[in-house]
């Protein structure tokens, strides 16, 4: 763990640290509790009935346990926000305030669980164990490639879903905006040659879920250019990301990927240049959003693309996870789904992006406080469930 | 109230099941949460400024985290009140309702966290590496002999309180009643001969705090007779136990046990016959604490004592832990503790049994509901965390 530097002095009467102060979640009992014989069916001995009624028959502690509509925000602090790895303590008030907004956008209690960080193994075996507690179980800035095998095999170990949002809410709501975008834009959208900078946690489910959605042309570029299979130096994970993406098998920079390309996503927290968007196709697309500082400002991203996009609240098409994730977990849990399928993740997609149904270069998602998307998402997971 | 039949039919329908559904807690968010403004501060970007506040000043999670008033209240299913190894999903409900007396009682904020059972290895492995979420733990019906390991190795690993409510809870309450028995008895509590009936986890924690608190002769008795030195068959557990009770090194069975002695404890769950019962001195004390069925039913142990106690709360002088976990929490998050002394559990059994000034046969501990128990109690842990 790495300690980083106060970068504002720490100032307990800022507006941040009093929105902070005391933590920002509680427990609240929804049964009443005012006398002995309240006491005696909510604890014991009246309580052993209900447990004995749940070990005849585990079903019944989806309806008569907090299980039913809460899930743990796990994460180990290896990669916060922009911050990077600040540890179990430091990341608690991010999970708090993602708890908050699984309140507040889609009533999902959610409670934060910031884990010593370890081996894989670890990791895994502690979310496993803990894992009858919850309906479902959120990966939280966790860092790559560790974030990929601890999802894959907690997903193949429980049933119950699991969700890493750091890869999937951004590649949701990514795809939400690009479908919309690419009808500003007036392209196809399988016809689109797309650009994601950057092969962490965001950038593989970015390219993930653009290939599923049709998109033919997906070039992923990491610090040392280009994606490849002709490239010696790759981890497994973008190997296994090189067997599917650059089909015309570029090489070099990202200004060589950004050669004629239709879309840039950033999602890496470096800078692109201007020499290297200046080579992008008419009519481009920029999603620049790494988080406070985005890869291309949105005034210079303009000079390049007709639709702009960022991670902030103080531009237009602000593509924000907090469009998917509540949404997901409420569809889920309401239909006790086992695993958020890639078939639910698109038509989550399809959901954010038809809210909008007239999108313009300044408008392709919804706001984040537009109230009607995350019952929008969550009925799209709904419909999927039944089948 | 009385006793549940063991294999009444479940009823949805039913008090209990009504008062159960849906479970019984729920996450609340203590901010506001309105407008974007709201959520740059709870969120990103505002959240990354508390989060690197931490990660420079560990201590300062304790003001800017839920953590500050969060406990776990931990189980793995193996022990669950009178029902034994039921499993995780079926011990929800307990913990759930642990919670809702926390909150209730002492306004902090439990979450359970239920666990799949594993080696002892595997659980303290798995509460140590989610611990940097929480202020304490209570771990909670744990199977004998393993609870004892676990909480012996988490006090000596995690610097936050860990407390095991099975044992210490049932200590703590047993012994201030036991003060204030010995006062209407008229005996003074160093010269009780105290037969505990029980070497589970409440049996060897009722022996220790009663020998701390200066009790001379203390002899347990499990299901194959008198815990004594002599016998071949001990357990770890019991051995040590065995060392420091039973110095007049008495053989034989609980009727053996019982000659001449001034109190019994039961925390056995079995019975007691009468004619072991016969053999107690004269003004002797009864505390038959299994639940829902007391070894000795109150109108039989009468007979032969003139202060008698149960776990229930249909009979005077309910024993139960509700007294002492709640303000036991409360000043350890208090005061920032880093363990529940030995100390602070023999001042919290004092603050308990002096809430009744003047005990009589009919009270000796005071009401479930006297608002004024957590409080004196979390006072009590408060006053020796400031030596």
């Amino acid at each position: 763990m790495s300690a980083l530097p106060v970068s504002q002095s720490f100032d307990p009467q800022s507006p941040v640290f009093r929105a902070h102060e005391g933590g920002k979640l509680a427990v609240h009992a929804t049964s009443v509790l005012q006398d002995a014989d309240d006491l005696s069916l909510l604890y014991t001995p009246g309580v052993a009935e209900v447990s004995r009624a749940i070990a005849s028959d585990p079903v019944l502690a989806n309806h008569y346990t907090s299980r039913r509509n809460t899930i743990a925000v796990v994460s180990d602090g290896t990669a916060v926000l922009g911050l990077g790895d600040v540890g179990p303590l430091a990341a608690m008030p991010v999970m708090e305030g993602k708890a908050v907004l699984f309140k507040h956008f889609a009533d999902v209690d959610a409670v934060p669980v910031c884990m010593e960080t370890g081996s894989v193994d670890e990791i895994v075996e502690a979310v496993a164990r803990i894992a009858p507690t919850y309906g479902g179980i959120n990966l939280e800035d966790i860092s790559a490639p560790r974030c990929f095998e601890i999802e894959e095999r907690l997903k193949a170990r429980l049933g119950i879903p699991v969700f890493h949002d750091d890869q999937h809410g951004t590649a949701i709501v990514a795809l939400a905006a690009m479908l919309n975008a690419a009808r500003v834009v007036e392209k196809e959208l399988e016809d689109l040659v797309v650009v994601v900078s950057g092969a962490g946690a965001a950038g593989v489910a970015v390219a993930r879920i653009l290939l599923l959605a049709g998109v033919r042309d997906v070039i992923v570029v990491d610090s040392k250019g280009i994606v490849d299979e002709s490239r010696a130096d790759l981890a497994p994970h973008k190997r296994a990301l090189a067997e599917v993406t650059n089909r015309g098998h570029r090489v070099g920079s990202i200004g060589d990927a950004l050669d004629s390309a239709d879309v840039l996503v950033g999602v890496s927290g470096g800078t692109i240049a201007e020499r290297d968007l200046l080579r992008m196709a008419p009519r481009a697309i920029i999603f620049a959003l790494a988080n406070p500082d985005p890869e291309v400002h949105p005034t210079v991203a303009h000079r390049f693309a007709e639709v702009v996009a960022t991670g902030r609240s103080d531009f237009p098409n602000q593509i924000n996870n907090v469009l998917a994730f509540p949404g997901i977990f409420r569809g889920a849990l309401d239909s006790g789904v086992k695993q958020i399928t890639e078939e639910m993740k698109l038509a989550a997609a399809h959901a954010i992006a038809d809210l909008v149904p007239t999108p313009t270069a300044d408008q392709v998602v919804p706001s984040v406080f537009d109230d009607r998307v995350a019952p929008a998402v969550a009925a799209a997971v709904r419909r999927l469930a039944s089948y």
